[in-house]
């Protein structure tokens, strides 16, 4: 993280005695002053009860939002309403020990589904958190907020002058069952709640949603950002600080993929050329959620035909005649790079298997040898459209299956 | 097998060089006189050369087939025009070495995506197998058709006099680079052509499409069906010979899930009380593929926050508050069971993990004893109306990681 701590907001992490190791499992996050509020939710039809919690509260407060409390250890998930009723007296009981407005609380909840919430043992953290708020705090609470995350996730971005500091942990599809994808972003600067859900909307949809590691999506699924407005900015650009978050999402989202369970390489998975965008979507989400090529790549087999099938069922429109497919040792420089071909952290040459569908003579030595680096970029042009996106994920290892085949126990 | 061989048709496997093992891996199955055919082909989009010289040929001779030839090694796909040229050259080399009438033969390929079919050794196969044709040559006929396969799949259902004969391999969504689910079926009932075909799309619709190891569909996905008639039988009722063929398919398309690359268990997933059928089938797939899911089966633990989260991604209408689930040991006894409480081939009594969407109190105990059987019957009641859909599944182990992960190579 920068040296350079936001403006008028505190953190701290505790334990409280949710995680069974007794590692910190309590983040609270606190803004001096109300903040405009914006957040993307899981799609899952089992939403957990902080989601609806959220939901609702951000409906009916979105610019007067002061704190959000996290726990990690139980996800409040499939508990009914009596889940519904323990997220609303988590809230309260952030307002109530920080005297803050009621309906000023947002909460979050990681981890096991069914178990209700030990509420009593949260209130006993938020009387340690409480006097344990400061700037500092932030490193705390970026690992309070960890499961099988093995390293907390931060990225902290600047814009005419204001700073935007995330933290993340997990993700929905790598995480199963100590599941969800979170993540809090703040700012300093000074956004409308409006413009923060329009640029926070567009940031996801190619950050955390251009993510994949086992195509499962939890039930607690969150990313909120806050902003308080305290820094002496008096301009600031929309542009500025939607491509600002944008690369601050984008940060986080592949530290999640990079940390991702069993994770040993990171790919990323362009689609060209195709009908639409959605339709480059479709392609690639397919390549990344594909077991046969995610442990080709884990295996260094430079298997072609995985990813071309994978196309041909994901339902995205292709003509196998125009079709061409390339590889390159390295990553996309990320979103600010857009799609054109990988650079600066390109590691060699792109080495082209497929041309118009098929083969063409190349050298099996030289595939392997980029199928063996850490970093993989796939290029699948289809020769359709100006459709195009970018999905990233990691390999499927053993350790994936040794994690998740016995993790509950 | 039974020990009853079918009125009118031969078979044979033999080795012609395409297998580096040395196995069988050229099958020929021959009638004695011109078979009503009927075929479903994979959806993927990258369909390789076989499949689209049989869909081009069934087309235009549905009532006059002679002949399959089925080699494993190479799949003949990606491979362009010249690829399309090799599938009818080997068709043609079949109705040449057996003086069978032009447009006769059917083709089929299973094996590594992009190498061309070297058809000098094809047709040194094609003049071993002829004088091996008999009706005994059908065990070695399921051999040779075998890849990643451990054992050949064959099953036999008789139906008012007459018998139906099915091998199969593999299966699309197993088996990845020597791909593809073949099945080849021959009755010696007399089903016209356009009967034949409706009966197929149906028994494949409940059997082969309901079954999912990874969620992975072949480039050559076939399962082809000959009626030659040859039997003593006047009198076929429609309904019957349905029956016969669903229950076989579902027969051949349970032993491939039971010997699904890295297979150590069964598992049905049932879905009742959807808003449709395809809700149902939505909701049942997306449990099946789920790698969260299918690791926890693995590993024995009870983890049904991780069911849930599936049905809640997939798509499917959900209401939380009326989601019920349970689990037993064993398996439903096919389809002509229904979707009725599995019965016969289960094992102790089932447990209610979920109840109007929470758990209730049960016995950890009973439930992970219940997940350490080999076979497990899931069952997702989602209270909304009269859908439903039954899907077979396997657990995915290292040892599946094993296999893909270095199969290539």
């Amino acid at each position: 993280m920068s040296n350079q701590l936001p403006f008028g907001f505190t953190f701290a992490g505790v334990a409280c005695g949710l995680k069974k190791t007794g590692a910190l499992d309590l983040a609270l996050i606190v803004s001096d002053r109300p903040c405009a509020a914006a957040a993307t939710f899981t799609r899952n039809r089992f939403p957990a009860a902080p989601v609806l919690y959220d939901r609702a509260l951000l409906a009916e407060n979105p610019a007067g939002l002061r704190a959000v409390a996290i726990n990690a250890g139980i996800a409040n998930a499939c508990t009914g309403e009596a889940g519904l009723a323990d997220a609303a007296a988590m809230a309260a009981a952030v307002e109530a020990t920080l005297s803050l407005p009621p309906r000023s609380c947002a909460v979050m909840s990681t981890g096991v589904i069914g178990p209700r919430l030990p509420l009593a043992k949260i209130k006993d953290g938020l009387n340690q958190a409480t006097p344990a708020l400061s700037p500092e705090g932030w490193e705390a609470a970026s690992r309070a907020i960890m499961t099988t995350d093995t390293r907390p996730k931060t990225a902290f971005r600047q814009v005419d002058g204001c700073g935007i500091w995330g933290m993340a942990k997990g993700a929905g599809m790598i995480h199963p069952n100590m599941a969800t994808m979170l993540s809090v972003i703040v700012t300093d600067a000074a956004v409308a709640p409006v413009v923060l859900a329009d640029a926070l909307r567009a940031a996801v949809e190619v950050s955390f949603n251009a993510i994949s590691v086992d195509g499962d999506t939890s039930t607690n699924d969150t990313v909120l950002v806050l902003a308080n407005g305290a820094s002496e900015t008096r301009f600031l650009r929309e542009n500025g600080f939607l491509a600002a978050l944008t690369d601050l999402c984008t940060d986080l989202a592949q530290q999640i993929v990079r940390d991702g369970e069993g994770a040993t390489k990171f790919i990323t998975v362009r689609v060209t050329g195709a009908a639409s965008d959605a339709d480059a979507r479709l392609a690639a989400k397919a390549v990344a959620n594909s077991p046969l090529v995610k442990t080709a790549f884990y295996g260094g087999d430079a298997n072609w035909g995985r990813i071309l099938a994978a196309v041909g069922y994901s339902g995205a429109e292709v003509d196998p005649a125009r079709t061409d497919l390339w590889i390159v040792a390295g990553t996309l420089g990320g979103v600010g790079a857009g799609l054109a071909p990988a650079q600066g952290d390109r590691k060699g040459s792109p080495l082209q298997l497929v041309q118009g569908g098929q083969p063409p003579a190349y050298s099996e030595a030289t595939a392997s040898a980029i199928f063996a680096a850490s970093e993989i970029t796939v290029t699948v042009a289809l020769g359709l459209g100006a459709g195009q996106a970018i999905v990233w994920t990691c390999d499927l290892s053993h350790e994936y299956v040794d994690i998740n085949g016995h993790y509950r126990t």
